[in-house]
């Protein structure tokens, strides 16, 4: 088999044989297929696309071409989440204990932030004493022990997608369905799971700014998923403003916490505890999404979500206390508000703007070797269809070094637009897609 | 500017700028631009295409990626012609003296043989003494001296189009109009040449095997050809069985120089002989084509273009005796016919099969460093049309090494097809094209 005769296929729009993508994907992450090979081909899918038949394959052979975890010794259903990523998303932090306390696995392999997204792993590191960096035994014991985990890799988890991805992100070939289905579901599926829960977000402030093209993205991922013999859920929510209010470490730690407190409603509460009803009914630990997020709302109220996630706290070493007193953690020695210039209405956050500002404050990464703060970052006080007046305080800025504050500032100011009439409302969760 | 902005752009169908292409091919010959770049961008350029505008940035930017030759200080008409290549071409051995006999001059850089075709310097080679290797200095002494010269490159022309002809053969680039455009403009313009003459061929045995695909390139060729200030003419030919009777090297000098000395008729003269019309009329040289016809013939018939063809030859250090006494050259001490297996017409002979074969009996090779046998080589005794019996001579094998012989045999038996039927006759020369 030859790669030029494979790419000169997919170039000419025909289905490649499961062998000739098997072939691919070994040869290109053993490094015996040149980085030029892959470009080609990489951009030959991107353009013609693949069927879903190729979509299986690929998924497979990149899940295989590292380990895949086995939780068969535990005994239930073991569930995950995956976000396509947006600002302000600290969903994982609210749901995994709920859907833990409820009975269900959670064996969550989480990453790092770049740019203006943040990372799981990162805000859990404002945590005093919490550890991402777990060994493979200690990830699973913290798994059995408490019904869940956050943590980095333990070993190495589908390297061809870790391979793939540095390619594609620098050959303008990372938009693609077939190569985002097999990124993501090929993670996802080696840690073990049988049943996936998929947030694909929509909007300005999402990957996917078209609802067609993140509908077409989540039935894919829903139909491969199932294919490959997992329960796949995906759902379909709006990313045209951040997600709740805090943006930046410390301050989402919070956030989650007073979620889970049951202190905070709207959009961020909303859309957790809808996510973790979904993974509770795919794992069978209710009858129905209903049921589920029945059981959702008393394990919130009666407090056991919260214990469940200082629980686990406790397991991976950090402070439990951090969730009671949240000045145990890093925070802000310096604040700032900004304010509306005029009366009207908030018509829209543009969500990457609020995430460059954390950003530049500390609270992300510009590159991967970047330092964060903490403490930084960014708290919104009014939301898209809220009403201001001229000098109303719509937003506070964090920061504890202000070399980028005057960048931060004006970024955040111009993220706010104000207008005189209501915008129409938006729905939060458009559409759930279970094939 | 970031290689990978070039790339989206172009993937997503959007025309590039000037600069954007520039700094493409200057990146790229200087490697600064990685070759997962360039794969990805010309996977791109592949399935997007590209405006003439495009086009024409590219041929100009990779033609100034090396140095471009200048003959202004000889006073008279430069032309040349390309071939999009074929088996049995011989074409430039008996035009280059017709057209410089006729008044133009011809500085003809050519190239090797690979795989099932020939190559022009091969060919020459055959002659005993005939050097393809001049310096620069030699190169431009034997042009003004003979009004024509066929060597090897005597300097580092185009060599954009070198490192990107290497990535496009192995990642399935090649046949993509923009790109051959480029290729081909670039490395002849470079030769310093007023006008062009463009033999796109057509047919089972030719790279575009359709005729909207060669008109396609053809045009294409013309219209940016002008545009860069040169004049172009294009014939789109027929390429459905090999040109003339001989493949090999000393085969095809042989039947050059019959046709040189109007002891040939057929296909090959009629080709040879219309192409230099077309050059001689685009230097200015005759008056019309036709006029130009009747030149040519008139410089065969009274032996003035074989003898401009010696006069070269001895130039450039070969003998000259070579055109009259064949056995000067190297040729083959053993040989094998091929006969018809039946009664009937021949209706097609597979060009490629054919070329194999001879590449297979030592007349071309397999991996760039095979040498060459100059004697060895296929002759055609019957072509498309002609009528057979059961047992009539179809071909004969010359070789002297007979490692490969079955499978030459066997492969040149295989490219003849005798059916009843007399098959409709095919025009040699398709279509002009002057824009």
């Amino acid at each position: 088999m030859r790669m030029v005769d494979i790419i000169r296929k997919k170039r000419d729009r025909l289905a490649l044989r499961p062998e000739e993508i098997r072939f691919f994907i070994r040869g290109y992450t053993e490094g015996e297929i040149a980085d030029y090979h892959a470009a080609a081909f990489l951009m030959a899918v991107y353009l013609n696309g693949m069927t879903e038949e190729e979509m299986l394959v690929l998924v497979d052979e990149m899940l295989h071409s590292g380990e895949v975890l086995d939780w068969s010794q535990l005994d239930g259903p073991k569930v995950d989440k995956h976000s396509t990523g947006g600002v302000g998303d600290k969903t994982s932090l609210v749901l995994a204990p709920i859907v833990a306390a409820a009975g269900a696995y959670v064996p969550m392999i989480s990453g790092r932030g770049l740019g203006h997204t943040g990372g799981t792993l990162d805000k859990l590191e404002a945590i005093p004493g919490f550890d991402v960096g777990l060994s493979a035994e200690a990830f699973g014991k913290v798994l059995a022990e408490c019904g869940m985990v956050i943590s980095g890799q333990t070993a190495e988890v589908a390297p061809a997608d870790r391979k793939l991805y540095a390619l594609r992100d620098v050959t303008g070939t990372v938009e693609s369905i077939p190569l985002i289905a097999g990124s993501i579901l090929s993670k996802k599926l080696a840690e073990g799971i049988d049943g996936l829960v998929l947030d694909v977000k929509v909007g300005a402030g999402a990957f996917m700014k078209k609802q067609a093209d993140a509908l077409a993205l989540a039935r894919t991922l829903a139909r491969i998923g199932k294919r490959a013999g997992k329960n796949v859920v995906a759902l379909i929510t709006n990313m045209d403003q951040p997600l709740g209010t805090h943006v930046g470490n410390t301050l989402e730690v919070i956030e989650s916490a007073e979620v889970l407190k049951g202190q905070v409603t709207g959009d961020l509460a909303e859309l957790s505890f809808e996510l973790a009803a979904q993974m509770i009914a795919l794992g069978g630990k209710a009858e129905s999404v209903s049921a589920a997020r029945e059981l959702v709302d008393d394990l919130v109220s009666k407090g056991v979500a919260l214990r469940k996630f200082q629980e686990v706290i406790a397991a991976q070493g950090g402070d439990p206390q951090a969730l009671e007193d949240y000045t145990c953690m890093p925070t802000a020695n310096k604040s700032e508000q900004i304010e509306s210039p005029a009366r009207g209405v908030v018509q829209r956050i543009d969500a990457e703007e609020v995430g460059v500002a954390a950003m530049l404050l500390g609270a992300g990464r510009g590159k991967v070797d970047d330092v964060i703060d903490p403490g930084a970052g960014v708290v919104l006080h009014r939301k898209v269809g809220d009403s201001v007046e001229a000098g109303t305080p719509l937003a506070t800025l964090y920061y504890n070094e202000q070399a980028k504050l005057a960048e931060a500032r004006s970024r955040l100011s111009g993220a706010y637009s104000i207008g005189e009439e209501a915008p129409p409302p938006a729905k939060l969760i458009h559409k759930v897609i279970t094939e």
